[in-house]
This record gives C-alpha cells, sequence and structure tokens, in this order.
C-alpha cells in the first residue's frame, strides 16, 4: 500500500496525506505547521497556494471520479 | 526522507513522484497506466482533470516559492 495518499475531492481541493514532503522548483520545502494532512488548490483561486483556501465554493466545478490514463508510452 | 514528492511548479502544474496513490472520493484509485510521476491540475482549466494537459500555459500566474504556514492550532 503507498504510503501517501492524494484523494481528489469534486468541486475542490485534494487531500494530501501520508509521507510527503511539498517543494517549489528550488527544491526547497514548504513548512506545513506541523500539518499532517493539507489540502491543495484545484481551482486556481486561493490566496494561499498552493494550499487551498476554500475559495473554491461555488466557483469550481469537477466531479472526480477514478478512471484510467493509457498506458504510458514506452517507445 | 519523505518517500513522495509533490513539486508545486510556478505557473503550471504540480509533479507528484515516490510513492503514493491517487484515489476519489469513494477510495478508487486513478489507473496512473504505468507512471511513475504526474503532473496535477493547479488551475481547473484542464481538460483531463485532475491531470494537468497544458491548459495552464499564458492562463495561470503563481510563482511557486515555498513557505512556512502558521503552526497548526493544537487546542
Amino acid at each position: 500500500m503507498p504510503s501517501t495518499k492524494i484523494t481528489i475531492n469534486s468541486n475542490g481541493s485534494m487531500k494530501v496525506q501520508g509521507d510527503y514532503e511539498i517543494v517549489d522548483k528550488e527544491g526547497n520545502s514548504y513548512d506545513l505547521g506541523g500539518r499532517e494532512i493539507v489540502g491543495i488548490c484545484r481551482c486556481g483561486l486561493s490566496q494561499n497556494k498552493p494550499f487551498c483556501d476554500g475559495s473554491h465554493s461555488g466557483k469550481f466545478e469537477h466531479e472526480a471520479i477514478a478512471f484510467a490514463l493509457p498506458p504510458k508510452k514506452t517507445v
């Protein structure tokens, strides 16, 4: 079982939990302030990106239902 | 060192790599088709959400620089 779980919420954020780090492009880590679970913005509207601040409410629609990506090309 | 790394790209997606699963609210896993690394949409514009399809290009601005969240309230 994977050690990190990312849950895609419908019409909202994604929840991250487990054994993970969040870094910027320079490789510097976001300090999560002791949180084990964080919500990451999926709608682009948060004023606290990459974290969710609830701004999606009523403004973002995406019914998240698991599906399969096409197989990775291995050429 | 955490087993999953999430990298927040400026003006774009977030890259996920390591030991993780992506699930919907029902707990069903997205089948990543053999990919070890995936890009997740941060702007809300992708037609393949939760995955990035490049739709952010020129339409989403967020300079991602690591910062510290306030300490988690422990009351």
